[in-house]
């Protein structure tokens, strides 16, 4: 980075536009993470391997790391030589040669930092969901557009759009392997929240996290659903629950673990522990959608089923490295679902890895992520999904609460972003 | 039967209690069948093997089978040694020598000649639906009330009850094993639609069918979810879709193998293809549900899943001899999902059939539900599923219409038949 | 039949050929059973499903039923309307009205019962292993063969040809779909014999059982082999083992099941536990074998999977209605096993039974096989397997018990049977 | 590292012993990769994220990497920051700076490699298999036990080890939970050979690899069972088998992947293809083991299954992150095999990653691998698998080719090494 605008500078700039930075010029690209917990764990070896196994470009470099918990910052900077260490976000953005802000905190504090890095030239890579309203996220999408104009890319943290298996399942529909699509049916299982014991942090809360299942989990199987149809959810009939409403509140957290407070102390669970739906999508199908934290067994299962006129697809985490395909077009006597293991080199991202059968793990999906977003800013285009596809999901979270609290009537998305 | 009593003396008898036949007094009890299509095979196989592995207090003696095809009811009858063929469901319902009379036929036939029957004193087995509306089946649940308490007993046929692997899903949930029910997820995906050339037989017809998947296969996972949890849907809100609206006329029909009329006539499809609603039960859990006729390369796929505070079960018919269990007690370190191949001799109906194993198929929930049947007869007792059962499904199934026609609104059944 | 020769007349002919029975002139066939134990009751349901499901043209009549156990040969005749119970196998033979003999005993029977009925004209069906010894088998082997030659069938029960993802499989290698063989991989586990307080039945005892997992389970796998390849193991290396050598003398059998006499009496176990082996097979390819009953866990597990230069199936007997196919011309990124769930009707079999996705079970089978049998009456041929096709299973069970004896050392079988 | 003894020092000491680099006094430890291929890839980023997700003692310091071909290591070094890049492994020997040495070469060049390092005090990890003969193992082994006697510390990278789902299963073994061993039933199949176009790589020269599909895979599933089970394979008896006999010479590689020389030129295969042995363990069972690169359709399974007098477990590599575990003292109503997905924190290596149900890969156990070795060398204690352990495996390995070469007689392992 070239540039000797300070982040002042930029903040005073407000809408004026900035210039995306020449990182071309010096084939590096500066990294500015803020957070430190589990996403700014993945998010660093995310950043890491797609320099060692996708050689971009423009290499990426760890320039800081920003966190409230200055020690819990420093260890992970410590651990994956992130060069520096800030305590507010906003020094971290000022920093001339971070290039790229990657926003890994909770979901109320994702406006604030991302419009301010947009408006300082920083291209920006948000942790879904978006934001916690879909006020916060099309204001966010309206900066990302204007940054756009300039150069500067945005991009919201879906991540399982980039596990191949799935990557590949798009890749299927858009070329018409299955039709025109009649079912989605779409499932996140979590069960971490079964014990009533477990503890209150601030995924419960519905200030820090928006909402509970719905917003956490629900909102990656409604952007799939998005991702591998390349159509739009445009309504819903919705009921949400809390199963158990009150818990002791959180001590220490890691991951998704925590313990409780000394003390015994109890708080009221403000978000929802589940929430189902129904769907229509803009191609004329049917979706059926599940997110829940009560699915007692399941760890972290996501389960797709794609019924089209032509084939049908079928998906699930727990066994990331396979799709099934069905080809309707197949005579009955040979027909059926096809488990294809999807690490041959003509899959999505695989041919950097490893040779067929050795398959990847939950956290390669982060290094496709950095490896994608770095090269769309080397060529000057525009990564996905954007601000805009973020918004889209945010339109259907609020559509499905919306529902949920009218007696599960038909709410419409009417003009869905992102389209 | 020593009974001399003739269908017409009954008939014209109304509502007068006539008694239960002394069918132990024989040791024989004579079985009438109506219908002779997919059905009727499934149920002559299932009174036959009753009596040789399941070896009754009372023996199924298979006196006559009623159609209106003539010749393919004699072929019926040929070739599993029923004794007469009737065309007339009237002319056999009069026989006294017929102690139950098994209705095989469309649905809008049911009332009528369950009804008859029963009012002829004669024992019934109906296939479900139990009706095509809930006038119907409340008709029909009131006559089997009444004919109870002169011990005439009534059975609707949702044999998916009696595969052994969901009886066992069953018991596990009313002895506690997996706690208190949180969510219910059941499916039943077909395909045999998918081509839009694929013929419009009855089953397509409103009038003849009552409605589409809906009542046809979306009527067995809802009884299921009420005999496996115990509990009641007390509300839906749905929608439902008809993907093709047109369809070559049927001519001859096989199992749920039709071929078109010569010719190219075609003709509306009146009921739905697929059906998918979310709903609540009276213990507090959440279910989603989905039937369809449009799922490529789902042949007869029932699926199920109940998660509760204290674990799980899953299952799926197109691995029907298994159940999966999960149980939350057990230390995280050797906790999953227990494959239960259940073939074994502790397992419900199984110990009647071959060693551990070796598994059963389709056809033997028929042979359960006829041995149960003979069973409550012999023994003086109400069979399940009653047509109080019945009725509750048609509520459901009447509550999912009223829903999706109103835009997905709420519909609560209030008093749900058969709790 | 028409004939009126008596038993005796033909027992005294020795030799000398007696005619076929015109069975096709009365469009019956008249079968008499050998044995009513858990065979007995497999069989006597096919023979009655044959009639049912499969219209043969001729109809199998169940004449009789003979067995040492008069009471239990009795019970099983009311249940299933065999018309007459003997107690002596020759007195069955005798009988005019018996056209085929179906022997349902211990293997050490079955030679003496074969030719005595292959002498008499009738025509034979012989569970397997067709017998204890090769001698024997060789004999049983000759005597159809000049019984063939006047038209007399037989046929040795190994009935899981007739499975229909089975019958399928040998369908797609006789048809190229995987090329040349290279690898066959073949499992029969179970493991009801892990306790060792699990009693000594006959199947533990070499004079009447032949020898253990080898010639009970072993035997299938080395038939499947032969029938899917359509080719020959031409050699073996192996090894046996007998875990627990003692045991409780059984009391009362049901089917696998059995309870130990009182007075704690304990005998030798003198059959293998379990018997591996590696072979070769005439087109080339290498082998895998393994027959265990104390594979913990598994009941009745035959796994069966083939590797070609073309392509791949694997079958499991605890999923049966599937077979897996993968194709290796497909391109690899949409390359895979297809689960193909064998309940189409082009599928073997299956039209006769359910519409496609509704499975069948372990006895289907026995149905297959009775129905072959009638018909290659019928049409004047003869069916398979034969005993030729019998004794080349033994000629592999023989060599592989004479490698087990001789340090594993290569046994070749030099000029195998049947092919 | 502090010591200034430099390479030719340490190579004429010869014997002498070399004392343990006093690598806990900087809290660093030098690494020195020879090799840059599939296998250095893997070890490169092991040996990162050691560091970054284990936090060892020691911190691994990627000092040099060796290769003859230079720009390839070059690239390797760029990658993944390797401060060195040297052409002769003996010069990166010599580093006073490097500690451990990872050698990630074909196997015939080990012995020379290892002994060498081993004697300059260096740790040394060596690529399985240890070596291409019993002999190279054997001198391989002692200089090992020697070097161990002054705290210098080897392991041979049989890193399948090191799978969380596998250590598990050791741990359950090592508990008890499924008895005494009965069967082991091993397999490690790939397809990467079927195309009899796929060119010569030094994987098929004799010279070079030692063996084929046997060292190379079979390997693997020698080792694993002896480290699951805690015994030791006692005899064999084999045979091998090479199926396309002349292939075109290889091109370019990369992974298992190569294109073939321009020009046609072909040469013999000299390696076998497939391997396949029965096999006795050391504390009564039975074992059946296959290795080929012949499976059609099989791209990298690793299956085993061991079955017990008290449960039984089964892995199978495609679903690398499941562990089925099935307990015989559970009531036959609820047993089964438990499908555990080994993602808890209690699992061996998982608390240092993600959550429960984010799923490994591959790569991670080399992760492991040199996270352990590290742990070993801070300890001051040997690390497993040791070089005794990689001469065991070679052991079976010659017993399995001399049985192959003497028509399969029984050939017993005397006196296993490594127990």
């Amino acid at each position: 980075m070239t540039t000797d605008t300070t982040a002042t500078d930029l903040a005073q700039a407000g809408t004026a536009a900035p210039q995306a930075h020449a990182a071309t010029e010096t084939g590096r690209i500066g990294i500015g993470m803020v957070g430190y917990a589990f996403m700014g764990l993945a998010h660093s070896q995310g950043w890491r391997n797609a320099r060692s196994f996708f050689d971009p470009a423009l290499t990426p470099d760890l320039v800081a790391i920003a966190g409230r918990d200055g020690a819990a910052a420093a260890e992970m900077a410590r651990r994956f030589d992130w060069q520096h260490v800030d305590t507010d976000w906003r020094a971290l953005i000022a920093r001339p040669d971070v290039d790229v802000v990657d926003i890994c905190t909770p979901g109320d504090t994702h406006a604030e930092i991302a419009i301010a890095a947009l408006e300082a030239g920083k291209h920006v890579l948000c942790e879904k969901p978006l934001a916690n309203t879909v006020d916060e996220a099309r204001r966010m999408a309206e900066a990302a557009q204007r940054a756009a104009a300039n150069g500067i890319r945005s991009m919201v943290g879906f991540t399982y759009r980039r596990v191949p298996a799935i990557a590949f399942a798009r890749q299927l529909v858009q070329e018409g392997r299955i039709g025109e699509i009649r079912h989605v049916r779409a499932q996140y299982l979590q069960d971490w929240l079964v014990d009533p014991e477990s503890p209150l942090t601030w995924r419960l809360e519905k200030e820090r996290a928006g909402s509970g299942a719905l917003g956490d989990i629900g909102a990656h199987i409604i952007d799939l659903t998005h991702f591998i149809t390349g159509e739009r959810i445009t309504g819903v009939s919705a009921t949400t629950e809390t199963f158990v409403k009150e818990r002791p509140i959180a001590g220490s957290v890691k991951g998704l673990s925590a313990s409780a407070q000394d003390g015994g102390a109890r708080g009221a669970v403000t978000v929802d522990d589940a929430a189902i739906f129904i769907a229509r999508l803009s191609g004329g199908g049917l979706g059926t959608f599940e997110a829940t934290r009560f699915a007692t067994g399941r760890k972290n299962s996501i389960r797709l089923e794609l019924n089209g006129s032509g084939g049908s697809l079928a998906f699930d985490f727990e066994d990331m490295n396979v799709l099934h395909l069905h080809d309707a077009s197949v005579d009955a006597r040979e027909s059926g679902f096809t488990k294809i293991t999807v690490t041959e080199p003509s899959h999505p991202y695989v041919e950097n890895w490893w040779p067929a059968g050795h398959g990847l793990g939950y956290e390669h999906g982060f290094t496709h992520q950095a490896a994608d977003l770095v090269d769309a800013i080397a060529r000057g285009v525009d990564p996905t999904p954007s601000f805009a596809d973020g918004l889209a999901v945010q339109e259907v979270l609020a559509a499905v609460e919306s529902s949920a609290a009218s007696g599960s009537a038909w709410t419409a998305i009417d003009s869905p972003a992102g389209t």
